[in-house]
Order: C-alpha cells, then structure tokens, then sequence
C-alpha cells in the first residue's frame, strides 16, 4: 500500500492544500464511507446541514471544490475539477508497481518470439510466432495472440480475448475479455446467381497508445491498409467497428455502438450507447452523438445530434416528443378535414 | 435413462390423472412424435378431427389442460397450465445426477482454492487464486474464473465464459459462453485538453440464485459495492448491464437489450429483445419494455411500454403505425394548408 | 507464392483478354500501388486525364469493365463485373495449399474422435468426446469444440470461438473469434408466482456448406430439431440468431443483426446492420431489410423495407425524413387549427 503526502497529491492535479499537508493517506473512499488514512471527494459546493455532517467526516483529507467554505479537521486539496482529481488521486494511489511473474510453464508462446522480460503471461494464454511484446505487459489466461502481432510496453490483455495475425498495439493499451481485434471484415462480392466471393481481408488492426477496448466489442482488420484507432481512445462493451474504420485520438464510443467500414471519426467525438453510422462517412472532431442516433450521412465537426436520422439534438427531442403525441396529431387532422369541409361546403352553398 | 410412473410426475406439477396412473414414462418427445415410454403435452383444448387424430397417438402419457374432453388410449396429466407442466416434468426427465469427474489434468487450479469434491473442471478451463467453489458445479473448457470468485453449488459455467476477480455467484446459476462477468465499468474523467483519466473500477458483480445468463453478454463490475443480478433472472445473449446496475428477482432480459449504468429493475421486470434504458433509472416491479423500447426515464412498477423514447405501449402501437403513415399526414396537411388559404382569400376578397 | 499466366487467370473468371495472355502475375495490390508481377482492378469505365494516369501504371495487368477503350503497356482482363472478378482472382492468388500441421501436443482432443490425419489443430485448442473432423480442416488455439461435434472437410474455427454439443458443421465452413455456435436457446415457462423454469433445449445447430460466421455471433440451438443456416449464407460480426431460426441459400446478415425465435429467411435474404425481426415470421426469398429495420409480420418475397415497424423502403425514407420535420409539421397543425378556428368564427358571426 502507498502513502503519500497531502501536499504530494495536491502537486498531481495542481491542487491547493487549505489545512496540514503533510497529512498521509494510503487510499481512497467513497464520501460515506472514508475514514483515517483515507482520502474522499466533494463534486459540488454544498452548504447548510450537509456542510455541517462533512465536517464530522472522519477522512484523512478531501479533494473539494475551489469555492467551498468552511474549516475542516482534516485538510482540504481544492481543484477546478474534483471529478478528474479523483480519478488522478485514486488511480494513483490503486496502482501498484507491475510485478513480473514471467511466462507460466502452462502458457504456450510460438516460434521466433521477442518478449521483454519484465512481463507476465498467465497460465492458458497463447502466444502465436513471431510475436514482439514490450515491457511490463499483462496477457491473462485464455488470451490468444496472433502471429506477427505487436505489443507496445504497459498493455494489459484480459482473460479470452484475442487479437488477429498482425494486430499492432502501441502503449498502455487494455484490451478487456471476450474482444476480437483483427478479425475479417464484412466483404464478398456476389455473382449473377447470388452466390457470394469472399474479398480477402489483407490489412490488419493499428491501435496507438492509452486506447482501452471494453468487453466482448469486435474491430475487424482493414481490407488493404489499417484500421486505426488513435491514441487516447476508450471503447465501452459490445461494440462493432468495421473494416477500415479510422477513430480519431480521444473519441469515446459507449457500449453497443456500431460503425460500419471506412468510416472516419475525428478526435474528440462522443458516440453515446448504441449510437451507429453507415459506411464511407466522415463525422467531424467533436461531433457527438446522443445514444441511439443513427448517421445516414457525414456530419460537421462540433455537431451534436441525435435520432434516426441523424439531426441536430434539439430538434430531435422535438421530434421525439411529437413522435409519442403522433395519435394526437392524428386526431388534429381529422379534425381539421372535417371542419375545412364543413366550412368550404357552406361557403359553396353560401350558407352563412 | 429415468423411469417415473404418471402418478409421481402428476405430483410434480399438481395435476389430476385421469387413466392409468401407473403407467411408465421414461422420456418427453414432441406431439408428432412421441411414442412408447413417452409422454408430450398439448397447450389448449382441440375438437373435431384434431382431436381423434389425438386419440391415435402412441405416446405413454399426456400433459393437457383441464378442460380436454374424451377418452384416450394413454392417461392424460390434466393441469391448469400445460406448457409450464411441460417445463417441469421435461426437465426433470433430462436432468442426469451429477457426476464428478474431479480437476482434469489439463485444467489449471491456481494457490489457496477451496474446491468441493464434488466438481468437473475440464481440461484447458483456468481457475485463478483463492477461488472458492462449491459442490457439483461443472467448469467447461477454456472458461477462465479469475482470483478471489466465489461459486455457490450446482452451478455450470460453459465453455469460453469469463468470471473476472472478486465475482460472486450463488447456487444453480448458469453462465454460457462468451459470456464476461465482472470486467471494468467504462467510467472517465475528462480534463480541458480533452484527454480521459480512467476511474478506478473497484467493485464487483454479485449473482444469486437460480440465475440463468446466455452467451456473448456483458455485465460490468461496480464502481464500487455490487452490480447485483438477483436470484431466478433470465438473461439472454449479447445483454450489456453497465456497472452497478441492480436486476431485481426473476426479471426477464432478453437478446441485445442493454442497461446503462446505476439503473435499477425492480422484480418481474421483463425487457423485450434490444430494449434499453440510459443511466440512474428505476424500473418499477413488473414493467414490461416491448422490444427495441427506449426508456429516457424511469418507469412506475407495472407499466407496459413501448417505443423510442418508451411510452405506454397502446400509444406506442399507434404512433409506429402513423409514424409508417406520415407521408400520408404529410398530404393531408399540405391539402389543409392550401384549403385554408383559399378559404381565407375567398374571405378577404368577400367571394362568395 | 503462386505465379500464374493472364490466360489462365482470365478463364477463372470467363474474361477476355486484351494483349499478352502469357505474362506471368504473382500477387494483387491496390490500383495505386500496383508494380511489377502485380495484377489489379478497375471497376468502372474512366476517361481523360484519369484514363492517361491508368496508362502509366507499372501493374503487370488489369481486370477491366468491358467497355474501357484505349491502349495499355500491360495486358487487360475484360469481364462483365471487376469487382465480382477481382474476389475470385486475388482470392485465389493468396489461398495456399493446406498445410497439415496436426494435433499440436498442447492442444487437447478428447476420447472415441474420428479425425482426419489431413488437419491443423493449434496449441491450447480443445476438442471434446466423439468429435468427427474432416480434411484440411484448422481448429485455432482456444476454440473449444464441444462433445459429438461434426465438421465437414475444408472449415477453419478461429481463435476462442465455441461449438457447443452436438453442432454439424457441412465443408467450407469459417467461424471466426469469440463466436458461439449451439447455445441454449431462450425458453422459459413461468407460474403464477413469476418463478421462471428453463424448457429444456434439445436441438442443435446445422451449418452446411460454404458459410461464414464473423466474430462474437451468437446461434442458438434449437429447442427441438435444428437451428439451420444453409449452404452460402455469410454473417457478420455481433448478429444474433434464436433457437430454430432458419436462414436460407446466400442470405447476407450484416452485424448486429437480430432475428428472434422461429423465424425463417427464405434464399438471398439481406439483412443490413443492426436489422431485426420478432420470431415466427416468414421472410421471403430476396427481401432486403435496410439498416435498422425492424420486422414486425411476414414479409413477401422480393420486398425492400426499411424503417420499424419494416415498411416499403420509399415510403420509409419520405417517413424518416417527415420524422426530422415533425417540429414543422407541428407548427403547421397549430396555424392551421387558429386559421380554421378564426374562420368559423367569422361563419359564425356573420363577419364578412
């Protein structure tokens, strides 16, 4: 376990100690839950009552927001962004150094393999030949790795996963279970008799540095060239992204998103849960898509949308709302037919 | 094979024989197909030429509901609801003791497990560390049950399935293949420039009794504390449930459905094929989300519901009928917007 | 590495040769990156400056529309259709004759199997009881092949894919990564306590000939009976397919697909990404299912539909389209129902 001073964390996420910084504390806690040696933290300013049971809070210390009051028994680390310095702190303070445990005896690594040796492969994992695999990497069992792959320093591959022939991963990459990376992309052509040629599949999956792919998701090999997911990129469980896609450096794409070939996403952009695009799209930096938004054709950089078309998300809660008052609608017209044809048939027959 | 007498089977499903009580079933077979020593069910009530058709049939026994009228060749089992009988008694004519066959050689067992005896660990399967599994529970090739699980008895995990650290199951539970338990929670924190720090995902996946999970499905560990599946839940393949979701006892989900985070189901609940709610909800006891619904909301207990975003399902009906007819609407309100104009002139100009 | 003559490449695929049918090609590149011993394709016809740039290319030949004029320094391949032409040539240029490599020591093959000696199974591959294997047949590491599996001749199963009990297999069959073959089927009975019990699952799963499965697919078994994917069909990443399901000759399932219980697509059925359909539907031969439709009935042969519910795909897209323009439509009802309301006004108080 760390121990790390108050003024040490603070340095971290450019914090300000109000209080004892010199204060140690050895692990994070939930606000309820945090007691001596511990650090928790306060998203938002909060006043009244609830200041007062915060001040009971057994805590060693606590990442709080720049503007609140009061004074403390234990020290205070104020921030712009308490969210983010929790993640820094706390991931810091989880993060125990990499252990090397070596190749298990009950692993099986390939012919002509170049393996650091600060590495760990767990029992049942499986190495392919001619494997290069960096320092301080993790391949837990039931992992199976392709020939020719590539693994930068600081990966981790979960339990079942695989990664196809020729897979290049850079640097602290996590690859959870159950995920294929470098399969066969979706591509035949099909004859007068609708009988279907596969087109051979030749690139393979680029994936850069700090990228995390959750569970269970698929990325396919590129037809010729790469698919390429940039640097910084998080990938949630469940989602299928096709041959060629290129995924620009910070993108989020939240569970069970699909995006089909060549499509290209710029950096920064959102897809929420669920979210999709068609093939052959350019969706610009930043976009962000609501979760179940469906993009028929590419979209502007720092566009936010939503719906099936995709359109701009305001106007897409808009129609939402009207698609459940539909009935109502519905009923309007009726109404109005009936009235527009009451009035024309008076004003025809000079009624009034 | 077993061999019950109708009498002992009628008990187990509370029916009333009529005929021949002692007659011998060994095995269930289809209507079209049952012969000597088997017994099929019938779900309702025929007459006419179906029914004498019936009467031909070589089965051992029948299951049939109470109010089938005539006299057959073979006893019938009559009960309020043969499909359910159907269930019972087909299961446990198939249901074989269990037989164990011990760890096999080539599976692996990590240090300081607690094993019962009474256990199938097939070869290739990996059990981590200090792993605890109880009695008559089957572990399938290549499934990797990673450090500190716990197993209750009389559980199967199948072939390729994955049991990440600190997952807790009950007893009879069933978890398919593909299937991961327990990875990371996809939760970010994200500073100005736009790069995400990782929050720790500290928690686990706890499942109780009687749960029953398909293949290729998802279930993400909390944050902190559990995500909670309760005992006698149904879920089908390719479910995504987020970190700290609560799936209350004996709820149904079926295929592709997907749950946000921190989303809570009450009991019964039932969620058709690809149904799928956002985060920080509660799903009342007993609400029903027909297939594809989007609940943006949370939804009172016995609710049934439909559509994107979910509505009462009466209302949804119809708005995905109008929602095919908007063309139409369209016309009409064009027609309208026209009619109304020239009634308008008609009055400015005082025509009529 | 193959080296074959122009001529005899050209009678593969029943196309005319333009110049010297004797030159030698060894490999396929992209049309930008063609060199020497290359061959490439162009799939429509060009003209002018594009047509000039074409005349440079270093490529040692050409597949060619019918119909591109002009003169080249290497010899054209003129066929009705490049692109089906240029699947079947570069497929055939980069298939390498079947290497049998054999059981591997570290995989592990059950008792009482029929293998062909003609076989590849790689390290940590594991086969179960009474599993029949044909010729040139590759299990990859981690596949897990369950007890009385049948495979045909000429079948690759990829890395960590599963075929669960009993699945036939025909030849020519591709399962890629993480994909589950023969799974429990979703079938439950409940009482009237909403206790659900399992109906058990009896069936099983048959593939015949020439199809290809993507990667972390789910197919179910069939309740009783078989599951059935015939000859041609080709599926993508991510589709689920429920118990007894039957899909026809070369039908194309593209990921994230979902068809529920029973339901049956007749021969050359395209389901686009993420398309779905209730069970017990009859799909007709030749139906197209754009992206994301939803079916919720039968549909006719030779139908194209879009939308959810699936309806004819021109009145689909007006639809759509009219959904982004609710807000408007809106609008124009509440002017309408003031104008109309204004007028009768006016009707009734005589006001003109």
């Amino acid at each position: 376990m760390k121990s790390v001073s108050v003024a040490d964390l603070a340095k971290m996420v450019d914090g300000e100690v109000v209080g004892d910084a010199s204060v140690m504390v050895t692990s994070f806690a939930p606000l309820t839950a945090a007691g001596p040696g511990q650090i928790s933290f306060l998203v938002k300013v909060i006043t009244g009552d609830q200041l007062e049971a915060l001040k009971g809070l057994q805590a060693a210390a606590l990442i709080a927001p720049q503007k609140l009051e009061g004074e403390f028994s234990f020290p205070l680390i104020k921030v712009a962004d308490p969210y983010l310095a929790e993640a820094k702190i706390h991931s810091f303070l989880v993060t125990e150094e990499f252990v090397a445990k070596g190749v298990h005896p009950r692993a099986y690594v390939g012919d002509d393999c170049e393996l650091s040796d600060e590495i760990t492969i767990k029992p049942l994992a499986c190495v392919g030949d001619r494997v290069k695999i960096g320092a301080r990497v993790t391949i837990e069992s039931g992992a199976v790795i392709g020939d020719d792959v590539v693994i930068g320093d600081d990966c981790t591959i979960k339990a079942n996963a695989t990664l196809n022939e020729r897979t290049v991963l850079g640097n602290k990459v996590v690859i959870h279970s159950g995920t294929v990376i470098g399969s066969d992309g979706y591509g035949y052509a099909t004859d007068k008799m609708g009988n279907h040629f596969k087109r051979p599949q030749m690139g393979c999956v680029q994936i850069d540095d700090d990228v995390e792919i959750g569970s269970n998701t698929c990325v396919d090999c590129a037809t010729y060239g790469v698919t390429h997911i940039k640097s910084g990129v998080k990938i949630d469980n469940q989602v299928q992204l096709g041959h060629n896609v290129v995924i620009g450096e910070n993108s989020l794409i939240v569970a069970q998103a699909g995006i089909a070939g060549s499509t290209k996403l710029g950096r920064n952009v959102v897809l929420g849960a669920r979210a999709a695009t068609v093939g052959h799209l350019d969706i610009g930096d930043r976009v962000m898509m609501a979760a179940g938004a469906g993009a028929m054709s590419s979209i502007e950089a720092g566009s936010v949308v939503g719906g099936i078309p995709a359109m701009p998300v305001r106007q897409w809660r808009k129609a939402a709302l009207l698609y459940t008052k539909l009935p109502e609608l519905h009923k309007d017209i009726r109404r109005l037919k009936k009235d527009v044809e009451a009035l024309n048939c008076k004003d025809l027959n000079g009624e009034d």
